[in-house]
Parts: C-alpha cells; sequence; structure tokens
C-alpha cells in the first residue's frame, strides 16, 4: 500500500491543468481567514479566464478570491455573499458592470446542494428560501402541510481547499472553525486539490480524526502562503470598518440605546440551556454579555458550537471566529463540524433562538436583512436557512435608518430573508414581540416614551396596560 | 457553563419515559457487534409494546434487539435486513406469523432518510433502488437523463445509541467500526439517549474530534454491558454458520472452482489504485487476496476505509469490522466515518468496484441478490445503494443453485437489486462479461470445458475466439 501518493509539487503544478472555463468550488469561510491562497494565486499567475466560482464569499484582500476578479478571470459567481457590506470590492464592480454573472444563494443551501452531488443526489427540498428571490423560478411542493422548494444538486471541475494536515493518501484534518465548507466541497468536483500547512505519512492522522478521507481527494499541496496572526489583525484593520458599531440618532428620531446595550437586552431574552446562533452586526457583540450561569451555547454556521466571548488578543487563533469573521474563544465541551452540520441543526430546530440583524420587519414578522434595492449586489449569507428553521427569531436592530424612515412595517419593501419568523424586535427604542395580532410593546428603552415608539413604527402597535422601561439584568 | 449535565442515573431512569408505541432508532450495525445492549435491555425490562424499531438488522443473540421481539415488544420493523440469511429468529418468526409488519428498506437510503428529518428536509430524490420493489409507489422522476425515486424524511421519537466516549454535556467520540449508523440516528429523534463506556467532564472530548455534537444529544448513560472480544467470538460461534464457504457441486453440473479461488479470481479483476466494496458471503473473501503493492482500498458501509485481510487472533478489534460483520485489521492511512458517508462515496461512484453476491443475473445485467421468493423475508442491506452508483459491478457467486438451476438467465426471476448494473459475473465455472450484446463468455475454470458452460447458463452465451483457462496470478 505504501505507493499512493497524492502530492503535488507546488501549487502550480497542482492547478496546471484547470483549464479556461472551469467551474471550480472554493473552500473556506471567507471574510478573512484560510483561503486556498497558494492555489487561487497559483490559478492567478495562469491566468486562465471565463471561470466559474462557487464558494461562500468572495472575501477581501490580497489573499482572497477577489485577486482572480481584479486579474477578470471570472465569468459567473456563486456565492451566499457577494459584495462586503461597506467598501466597495472588485467582485462586486465586475457584478455592477456586467463583467462577472452573479447567482446568490443562500449558504445553507449552497452547501446541502453541494453534498447531494457528492452524495449521488440529484436534488432535495428544503425549507429555505420559501416567500424569496432565492425561490424565483424553483419548483415548490408541500410536505405535511408545509411549503419547500426543490433545490438541485451542483457540482463542480475542481475543488480549491485548505486544511491544515494531510498525509500521502489525502486523508485531511483541518483546524477548529476552517473545517466550514472545505469537507463538503471536497465531495463536489471531479478533482480535488488541498493545500496544507503539514504533509505527513500514512498513519501519522488517527483514523477517528480524519475529515475528509482520501477517496474524495486528488491532490495535496504545501502550502505556500501561511495566514498569520499578525496578517488577519492587519486585514482587520483595513477593511473591517462594517464591524465599528456605534451609537446613533436617527434623523429626526429620540436618542436611543447605544449597540451594547441593545446587545445585552438581547441576551436577557435568552432561556436557560438554549442553543443559540448570533447573525452579523450588532448580534455578534451578544456573545459579550451572556451570562456564564445560563448553559448557553452559541452555534456558528462556519461549524462550531460553544465559543465564548470575543478573543482577548492573548487567545486569539486564526482558525477559531464565528460566522462574522470575528476571532472568539472557545470553551469547554466545545465541538468542530462542517456547515452541512451547522445548518442541519439550524434547519431542524435545534438551534432554538436565532438573533439576526434587520433592515425591515413586517407585523407579520417577515423578515428582510439582506439586500437594500438599488445600493448594491446584497448577501444572503445563511440567515434564510436559520430563519427557516423553528427557532424564535429575535431580530436586533435600530428602530430607524439613517434619514429617519421606520424599518418596523405594515408589509417589507426590501426582498424578504423569510416570511413570518420574527418572534422579537431589539431595537434601540423598544422591545417590541410580533404575535399573529401584529406588533406588541412589551419594553421602552430608559428615556423613550411610548409615543416615541409609536412614531417611529410604521405599523399598528398595540399597547399592553403593563409597559415596562428595559432593565439591563 | 458548568452545570449541563446530561448524565442519566442508568439505564433504567434513561429510558423510563418511553411510552408505548414509540418509534425508535436503534443505532449499531448489527450483525453481532455494538448495540446499545443496555438501554434495550432497560426496554425490555419495563416491557412497553406496540413499539416501531428502526435499524439496519435486528441482529442476533442476547444483546441484540431480538430481545424486543422475543418479549413481544415490537409492532413494527424498519431495516435493510430483517432476517439473518440461515438460522431462524423471534423477529423472523414475528413476521411470519404477522405479529410484526415489516418495512424494507435499502441501507444507504434508511440513513439519508433519517439524515434528510435531521436537517429539516422533507425529501430527497436517489438513484436507489429504480425499478425495484423498494421503489414501488414512490414517484419517480427523471433529471439529467437518469431515473431517481423521490424518498422522503424519517424520524422517530426516541434514539437509543452506542458509544465510546461522551462528556457530561453529551459529546460523543465513537470507535472504528462502531460509528456506522449513531452519528445519523443521533439527529433522528425528539429524544436522544446514549450509552457509552466511558463519561467525562467537558473539555476532556478533543473538540475536533467530537462526531455528535451535544446538541443533538439529550441523555448520556454508563454502558452496563461492555461487549467484549470473547462474547463476540462465542455469538461468531453459535450463530455465524451463515459464512462457513465450502466449495460445492451443483447437482448435475460440473465441479468447478472452490469459494477460495472464485475471491482470488475476483481480486485479479481488481485494478490499481481502486476504491472497492465488498459484499456478503464470497465477496468479503476477497479482502484476503488483494495485492498489497496494487494500491487497492477496501471500502465498508458502516464508515471505513483501509481495511485489510480478516483479522488474525492476535489483532482482533471488537469495533473493527466489515460490513458483514467480520473482524478485519487495520491499514496504515485508514479512516473512519459514518455511513451516510460511505454510501456517499458508493451513490456519487468514487466507489469504483463493487463485487457482490448474486442469486441470478440475467443478460442486460440486472442483478437479483436480496430475496429467494417464498423463502424468507429476506435483507435487501447496502447492495441497492452500492449498485446505484457508477461502480463496475462485479458478481461471484455459484454458476447454479444447489438444486443445478442455472442463476445466469435471460431474465431475472427473483426481485430486483438493481437494473442494467452487472459488468463481469466470476462463477466457479467461468468469467463472464455482460455488454450490451448479452452475456460473453471470457475464461473458464480449469477442468470446466465452453460446453459446461454453455450447459449451465439459462442464456445466449458468446463465446469469442479466444477464452482462457483462468489463471491466479
Amino acid at each position: 500500500m505504501g505507493r499512493i501518493d497524492k502530492v503535488a509539487a507546488s501549487a502550480a503544478a497542482a492547478v496546471a491543468d484547470i483549464p479556461d472555463g472551469a467551474r471550480i468550488l472554493l473552500g473556506g469561510f471567507g471574510v478573512i481567514q484560510s483561503w486556498p491562497t497558494s492555489l487561487m494565486k497559483a490559478l492567478h499567475r495562469r491566468g486562465v479566464r471565463d471561470l466559474t466560482i462557487i464558494c461562500n464569499t468572495p472575501g477581501v484582500g490580497p489573499t482572497s478570491p477577489q485577486i482572480l476578479a481584479e486579474n477578470h478571470q471570472i465569468k459567473k459567481l456563486i456565492a451566499s455573499f457577494a459584495a462586503y457590506p461597506t467598501r466597495p470590492t472588485p467582485v462586486e464592480a465586475a457584478i455592477k458592470s456586467g463583467e462577472i454573472e452573479l447567482e446568490l444563494v443562500p449558504q445553507g443551501t449552497l452547501v446541502e446542494r453541494v453534498r447531494a452531488g457528492g452524495a449521488g443526489l440529484p436534488a432535495f427540498y428544503t425549507p429555505t428560501g420559501v416567500g424569496t428571490d432565492a425561490a424565483k423560478g424553483k419548483e415548490e411542493r408541500v410536505f405535511n402541510g408545509r411549503r419547500y422548494v426543490l433545490e438541485t444538486a451542483m457540482q463542480a471541475d475542481f475543488a480549491l481547499l485548505r486544511g491544515a494536515t494531510a498525509d500521502r493518501y489525502g486523508n485531511v484534518v483541518y483546524r477548529r472553525g476552517s473545517r466550514n465548507f472545505n469537507p463538503l466541497f471536497a465531495t463536489g468536483a471531479k478533482t480535488t486539490i488541498v493545500e496544507v500547512e503539514r504533509i505527513v505519512e500514512p498513519g501519522a492522522v488517527d483514523p477517528e480524526a480524519v475529515v475528509t478521507p482520501h477517496i474524495f481527494v486528488d491532490r495535496v499541496v504545501q502550502n505556500e502562503h501561511p495566514l498569520d496572526l499578525q496578517a488577519i489583525r492587519e486585514l482587520s484593520r483595513r477593511y473591517g470598518k462594517q464591524w465599528r458599531l456605534e451609537a446613533r440618532q436617527a434623523a429626526g428620531g429620540p436618542q436611543g440605546l447605544p449597540p451594547e446595550l441593545m446587545a445585552r437586552k438581547a441576551a436577557l431574552l435568552l432561556r436557560p440551556g438554549e442553543y443559540v446562533n448570533l447573525g452579523l452586526g450588532i448580534p455578534t457583540l451578544v456573545s459579550n454579555f451572556i451570562d456564564p450561569e445560563r448553559n448557553i451555547t452559541l452555534h456558528s454556521e462556519n461549524g462550531m458550537l460553544g465559543f465564548g466571548p470575543l478573543a482577548g488578543t492573548d487567545e486569539e487563533d486564526v482558525d477559531l471566529y464565528n460566522a462574522s469573521g470575528q476571532l472568539v474563544s472557545q470553551l469547554p465541551g466545545a465541538s468542530y463540524f462542517h456547515s452541512c452540520d451547522a445548518f442541519a441543526m439550524a434547519r431542524s430546530g435545534r438551534v432554538s433562538t436565532v438573533i439576526l440583524g434587520g433592515f425591515q420587519v413586517s407585523e407579520r414578522g417577515d423578515l428582510a436583512n439582506w439586500n437594500v434595492p438599488h445600493t448594491g449586489v446584497g448577501g444572503i449569507g445563511g440567515a434564510m436557512d436559520l430563519a427557516a428553521g423553528s427557532a424564535r427569531i429575535v431580530v436586533v436592530m435600530f428602530h430607524l435608518t439613517r434619514d429617519g424612515a421606520p424599518k418596523l412595517l405594515r408589509e417589507c419593501t426590501y426582498p424578504l430573508t423569510a416570511m413570518r419568523c420574527v418572534s422579537t424586535v431589539v431595537t434601540d427604542l423598544a422591545v417590541i414581540d410580533v404575535d399573529d395580532g401584529g406588533f406588541v410593546l412589551r419594553e421602552v428603552a430608559p428615556g423613550v416614551s411610548v409615543e416615541d415608539v409609536r412614531g417611529a413604527t410604521a405599523a399598528p402597535l398595540r399597547v399592553p396596560d403593563t409597559v415596562r422601561e428595559m432593565e439591563f439584568g
């Protein structure tokens, strides 16, 4: 058995047969960390064109797929995020100019479609995206009284992945949150190429710990671009502006809570023993305000259960990040898995509360949080999948837009993330429940009146006899 | 976070709330090894009735679900094998008497249906079982010119599983081939209960090695019935008769090869570097005849790549077995995974050759190998799933039945395993290819004439100019 040897001499050798027009899966979760950078750079040097790239997001910076867009190598992008929220990127520019065709796919649907292809299954039904743009043109069907969308398998010619260690046969293990899409994408291509930090002899990887068995791997290559903590920090500093969360007062609106207090309020809504997912933006702050005594377990779409507060400088690890790409800490009893398993936990209702950011919420509980029309190409991410489970959905958002427009409405005017899913909205002004009758005011922020909230809400607001002023634990 | 504690005081306490009529997933692959015996025995003591049991096979002996059938606790069985080939069991008797209703499901479809339920997906299309009894009454649909069957999610009230180690939160790891159905079944029930050899503190299980994250686990309990090697050996001796493979001469037929030489011949058909699955019966012997220099990797449905010959006495391990339940050896570069991943490898065509036993093969390449009408309740196992991939299917079987009836036919008269799947048949008399024109004789066994083979074959047999006498390496 000693002769199987899938080790390629270099990243350049590993991608030497990728032709123009190839369809390529790129592993990685993507905002900043852990791309198959050596393989992408080799592809960049070769200059092959008209590529179809399938990935979570094209990311940012010189280690990301953006380098392929800059070099005009991408014809089509299939992703769950296409643009970085606040900073223009080469991919976004190329989408807007028509150079790159974009197919936006909900994150959980994306990995599940690739898994289906890798498992020899042509199609499946999912609750994700029902009633939204993601379901447009797709067959719909009712099972047990609920609506589902038919999604088809997605396959590719090549998969370019990044692992931690591989043996010469091609058995691969990953590190922590960097497992994410990689094990699924390994199954989805005719030719799977993995760059790793370390190549070892067969037998040196614990057979119980192998995540991608070698049957799925065609080539292994030594990583030529290790990403260090300093580089991550620099990228975060250069591209990370959207994570700065400042208190703000909308034009003409009352002064409400700063984001930290909104997050703290949301944290108090969590029930002991819950499994909780935190979306992009203010929700990520919630991890800093969870009482350890309440046995709440945080879940992340890149494949982690049991992370703690944002990492302090001394505990930062390049492979230990949440779904927003922020470096986090690991608690005892944590576990890592791939993104298909992460979304299985969400869609099946085991994640019991999801805290999401929002652009608009309707009085029926419809949520819009992925695209502001006419302002960009948008990013669905995992929100549609998270909202498709039976979890309680708590939306944390400012009550008004910067321009003073209400975000709690009779009907959403932005593209929907999911229908009838929101249970509670925490804003800088109030805590509002959504029930069959619409919005119900539960708490108001200190210094904010019931009339302030009513004035900032563009839908009927029921006000029970007891509306408390918010407390924070 | 210190207070999550899912440890139950005893197996009896862990199953105390399982009511009459419950629908229960039983983990384990099943022939002899690694059942959740403590939990089943506790259920047996409680005497709850009208259970629906979902498992790979009801197995044999006092550590298996047979104890529930003996005690008349089972109303319905959903399984891929219902009966042990040569020995009557309480389950088989109860099926024949009508006490137990039986639903036979292909093994890969069974785990995939449970996975779908655990992933919040209501249904999927699969190639497994098209044109067979397993597809009867099910919707069929064509994708890209190929026929597929619609299968729906399967869920249960309880899952009773067996792991190796768990922490108090409920993170579980398994040992070697005993991973099999357990991680899938953990996702498929409202209440998941796992018995383990060892319970540890949170943090003592490597987060990267957790196979079932605690979000899927409700109760953990100390195993009260460890299964030792001696017990496995005894069960194998008492119930293992069907694995004795003797040379035989059919009534009126010519004397052909003994099974060992048939297996050796099949091993020679394998190509260097292939990934190969070996079915029940004579095919399992092939592992003893594979030249290590040819870099062939053996795949097993219970979730293993890289096993070697049957285990010698000094390397026997209760958790290291192939899909036939035989103890095998582990080679360097081996890996373990769950059965959904095992079948993904098969259906997607990554397992490139499958060697199966057969009851009948038609000149079109149809295979029947799971049920002889009117003789028993049958067992589909993984054969339908293995035959549904794009693998080359090699059938190894005696050319004639014991009674002298031909098994190579114009049309199969037994229920089909899969249509148009067989490439080559190795019998005690000959090696025969199946192509678009039907059977083609390639080699004859020593002492066997072309006319002997023709006389034993109930379909036209093309005989090229060169028909070699078999050689064995």
